[in-house]
């Protein structure tokens, strides 16, 4: 069954320094390119800039990081993160992702985060508050 | 039921670089820990540097990652990454972490990698050779 | 007196995983970005993308790298890569740059990078063809 | 004429993911390496780690970096990164270092950062106290 869900893409390019000895996109950084995709769609798609999460006191700390390497990303490629919620629990979203090469439309990686919400101040985990649902449920 | 493979285990410290603007570990920077702690493995503990792998025209990639985030190393941490083998199969290995805070000896991070052995020149799966295998059987 | 070669310019967007604990961009990534933008530029503008250089047997390697910084670049922050060769010597080229935050025009970062050739099967120096210097005379 | 502060070193070892599609350590991970070096001989040399000037509201922000690459360093090489206060001013520090490939003893990459102290609170510089110019007069 499909998410219920709204999904947002990003479109980003390989950099040369993400390259690594075998002259493919290094695998830690399909980690890095997804949580530029968020950043960019908290603040683009869903309303909620990160920078605000912040002033807030509030932060998101990474819980479980699932990746599924399809097809290597190479020098100069173009690709589109597709990321969307796929669950929404009491403290913590599992977001879904897919990296695809935008010369092929081919899948490159995907996989899923659960993150946690945590009160800066104490480091804890914390249950997100019904206006943050909200935002997200789109 | 545990492994019926050795674990290994290879010592390392935080790099300042290393932490992101959480003032914590960055996320994808464990999964270079783990590389670099099966680098140092392969070589030390198996006999076999990944640089006589790359001679003999094989290389292994990264298939599955999954990382479960227990608790952030910071500045300066002393760590150790622990890793075994679970299982090997024809094509590939499921490669088992554990990364301990040395300070306090608690587990930071864990999961797994499944990698599959590839032949260079033509990027595509290989069976794994049973000198291979062998050594890996310790 | 101002260069006589044409300057260049590559928009980018700072990356999540460039911040380092002191919430700015990591010094070394600086590096990073004038590295993509000259990978960019010398497909995009001077007609002779690296893969073209790679394929014939060239490499560039960095032999010396000076930069000031000005003003941090932080989360979000969309900034322009500007470079321009400032002399070409037999061997190497200096290469000039400017990094500036596009919200506010104001420079961040600054700096040069000399680069020597180097033939891909010896490591070595290689003097630099009469074509490629025509290449990069724009 | 020779420095007539003391010179530090610290031993560390190439991770995997510093190298990049050259074969050898990326370019700007040197930069990191000089830093990582310098965190470590502030607790373990000057008597004064970072975490405390953090403590004190204090920091130190790189102004000027100038390396020259002389040799790269490859995948598993250990090495040495020697460091020094080359001199003190009102604001900042220069600390000049070096690279040097373990195996070999042969440089291979040296240079200088200047470092100013600023003030976390405001962002600007300040003038060092006398305390924190006498630890560094070693």
């Amino acid at each position: 069954m499909a998410s219920i869900f709204s999904k947002f893409e990003t479109e980003m390019q390989v950099r040369p320094d993400d390259i690594d000895m075998n002259q493919h996109v290094h695998n830690s950084r399909y980690f890095d390119y997804v949580l530029a995709a968020r950043y960019d769609q908290m603040e683009r798609c869903y309303g909620m800039p990160m920078q605000e999460f912040l002033k807030l006191g509030f932060g998101w700390v990474v819980r479980t990081a699932h990746l599924e390497f399809k097809r290597p990303l190479g020098l100069g490629d173009s690709f589109i993160a597709r990321t969307w919620i796929d669950s929404i629990q009491e403290e913590g979203v599992v977001v879904h992702f897919e990296i695809i090469k935008k010369a092929t439309s081919k899948l490159c990686c995907e996989g899923y985060f659960r993150y946690i919400m945590v009160n800066l101040e104490s480091g804890r985990a914390e249950k997100i508050p019904d206006w943050i649902i909200q935002k997200y449920s789109i």
